[in-house]
């Protein structure tokens, strides 16, 4: 968490074109928990692990995509704190009321200058992880249904003015810059890794022309082998893989980037080194930017910054 | 790190009884990588990935133990802050001039009801990880170099009073309680595990007479392969290892342990969750509490409550 | 396989104290699959991966222990021939007509100077892994049902006379000596580990004062991390493991001793390397005994030598 | 190793463009031993974990490729009566005395239809592992010298006429087919993967109209997290990777393809299953071979069928 008292990623909301096939896609392939559907449509999922009631939600659309990212705060107070920090920067916000989504307190909206849509909340109902408070197992069988990533991690947008958003991040939110790429003119980023916590990275952006787009959602994996293992899982069902199993120069994560059946690029990641404010950011020169996102095939392959959702 | 600005723990000072048979220790058989020696006759040691100049610190003396165990905080200003909170709590502290310990700003210290020396600090020379600042590799070849942990991860120590010290790191310092053991009364602790940051654990405390003293400290691997390379290599060098490979049910890590010459023991682990501070603490109770420490095995050696140094 | 046509373990007879308790262990805890049940009240299992019909099959007795243990071999004229070199050499030998056995051809059973039971047989039907013989996925949801062995493979047995145990098998059935431990001496084997192929072992005898003694059976696995799950699941499920997860000096394996609800030991293992019958065979002398066992503990504990089934 | 008494691959002979180059990329990279040089020029290396004198033999020369492959059989009567059992099914030998190769006895050579030469031995050097042959460590520091493959594990050759190579290997050599991947007449082998052990392959072939090809040689790695190593190592001294890490339906093993400096594919692999001549061969038919070769991806790349040396 940061010392601002943004803690992590908190949810994250998609868009399908078929919602039947998300769900099967998100349940029984990427082996998330439904947690619940609402009025609006919307299905709720949570990973085995975690312990909120949700964190990704998917609703049937014409257009793949993201509606909105969610980071969770510590408290009510903070909440207010931040929402105030972010009028004063001059980030316009709007108060979704709790209950809007399911089991999830009220929530501060704003959009970042690269057009994406941003959350703060404070609570979301604490259901358990399946194992027991007291003298717990340390996974359930649940781990091995799917995928079954441990948590949402982070995820990568695309869009414009991102040294805009990364002021936002860091001044306002308390984020601190990891990594990023330069492109040729060595001075102009090309995307920033950020993290408020001692992940590598909570959020990256990429930069962009058209606004608002989504390049990845990422789960956390808890080995190398279990990378594997989703990759086979994938091919079991047809999925559609972009790249990987493979390694990251940026973050020293292991990697496989995939497809949903609606085009929504998602992540099964492992590993990376833990940061920290205190150290200086790492920087990749455009000539070794392919090292940098996939480290052994040292080449971008050209889905990389071309498709998004 | 946590929302007051304390980073991570920095530093370990250990005593050992014969230096070169220490040395040889912590840089042929853990690996790590000598940074320097002092005046005082200390040798400095540091991680192949960690960036700062040292992390453990060794001397001769006539009986082994810890001497202090440090944390990094954000800045200057974090320093004075938490020093003038720490007296304001009532815990009176000490200023240690910078350069007293090899390219090493100013410290803090103090001692806390369990009898120890801990210490805070803001400024340590980067020296870097092996690897360039600019396009780096995922590892470098001192990774391979003895048990080569990550970095130094966190320590256990032994002694009194340990609720007052989870009053001091929790209020004061602004850690907070990630699992707890309780003894046969089913309220007094037997061992608390408190995080600054989002792993399990940065420090933790196991009630026990004698002030003072130490369980262990803990160096983190990237994988369970690792954790069984690190079990080779100590079986190669006839290191004497206390327990393990084996799983901890409390944090869920996968871990050995084992004694340096001097009989400190340390622990090389890998994994467990991560945590966050809105989490409910998880409780263990007396009966479990075998599962809890080994989580295999189901029972504690009697090693694990009686031998410290 | 042998030069002279032995195969491989393909069965074992196990003998449990409660038939319900045993069956909710092999199928539940081992991830076994119960594949049918006999006249005389035998239950029949495989593993995920296995394609014949059986391999490990248990009857309730008052007492656990071992029955038999069985090897395929190529065929028909391969069993009479080695029946026929039995003879030659001594050995006398007893045909079990098919059938007795579900699944199971004709078996050429022959007692060995150890004292237990072992058999010869050229035929069991080929049930498949449940997938394909056509574009199969490498593995299948049962692959992750309890702790999931690939195969049973391999024994180690105790009871006298091992020296001409050690004869039949290498100079009538075509095994070779892989690795032994001599005692105290210097010169009179405590154990050796014997292979029909390029398994590491395939069988192995511990001299031991009582004859037909079953130490334990052995089920692979495909890695270290499966090696840790399988513990897990152990310690899920109140299993009373041995020792273990640790790797053994004698053939480099990585393992788990535990005992199933009767008291027979199992080990789930994995890894070791690959043998050739032109390779000099390693010895392990009596100071060393622990670490060829243990690797990491370098000390047998004392249930090792003594509890047997 | 076969009923026939052919134990394993051997050796294998190289042509490099520049042998400096090449030493360094078989010394260095990927992390073989070197264990000699013939006036003829030729520069033998062994693996840190082989026991017998050479298993891979590089000379320069004008053009890529491979010269011979060659399999060890149990002595020397085994070799005399497979060169009769060869002139007796109409394959024309060649003696090569004793010595011709360092520290290496008679070899007998043949031409597959398919353009290969193959060599038979029964005699090579032990010049051990690095490890005593009483009370051995499992590993040594050489297994973490570049990539550090175990052993030469087998070898893909591209060639016409195939089924006439199968017969050889099958009806006189004593292997068996395990896999097979059909043309889209459902009849004709577009590849076959042949075993003289319980190894998923020992050789293999793919249809190809120019003769004596090299597709890769290929060596055994431990684990996938070696895998990983491994693509990491090649990264760091930009070795050229074709693909990988991945999975093979075909055998089920991990994989990386890359190309040595002089464009001979190489593989470093690890598991898969082993196999037994009892079993029934697994066919990949032509609408799947993608995925056959390729389990992750579902597709060949191009490189697969067309580049060879």
């Amino acid at each position: 968490m940061a010392m601002t008292g943004v803690l992590r990623p908190g949810h994250v909301a998609i868009r399908v074109l078929d919602l039947e096939e998300g769900i099967n896609h998100y349940k029984n392939v990427l082996g998330l928990i439904e947690t619940g559907r609402d009025k609006q449509g919307r299905v709720y999922f949570k990973t085995w692990d975690e312990r909120d009631h949700n964190s990704v939600i998917i609703r049937e659309a014409d257009q793949a995509g993201i509606d909105f990212f969610a980071f969770k705060v510590a408290d009510k107070a903070t909440l207010d704190k931040l929402d105030a920090d972010l009028n004063a920067y001059g980030v316009k916000t709007e108060r979704i009321p709790a209950g809007e989504m399911l089991e999830t307190g009220e929530r501060v909206r704003f959009e970042i200058p690269s057009g994406h849509q941003i959350e703060l909340y404070a609570d979301k109902t604490d259901v358990g992880n399946g194992m027991a408070y007291v003298n717990p197992d340390p996974w359930t069988q649940d781990a091995e249904r799917g995928i079954a990533p441990i948590r949402l991690d982070h995820c990568l947008l695309y869009g414009p003015d991102i040294e805009k958003v990364q002021d936002i991040f860091v001044n306002v939110l308390g984020f601190y810059l990891v990594e990023h790429v330069v492109l040729e003119d060595g001075e102009t980023d090309l995307g920033i890794w950020l993290s408020c916590s001692t992940k590598a990275h909570d959020i990256a952006f990429v930069r962009h022309p058209e606004p608002g787009k989504l390049h990845h959602i990422s789960f956390l994996l808890d080995s190398w082998e279990k990378v594997l293992r989703a990759a086979d899982i994938m091919s079991m069902n047809k999925v559609s893989i972009d790249i990987g199993p493979t390694r990251h120069g940026i973050t020293r994560g292991t990697t496989i980037y995939a497809f949903d059946p609606s085009g929504n690029r998602f992540e099964t990641f492992c590993g990376g080194y833990q940061s920290y404010p205190d150290w200086k950011p790492i920087k990749w020169t455009w000539d070794e930017v392919g090292a940098g996102i996939f480290y052994h095939d040292r080449a971008l392959n050209e889905r990389f910054l071309s498709v998004v959702s």
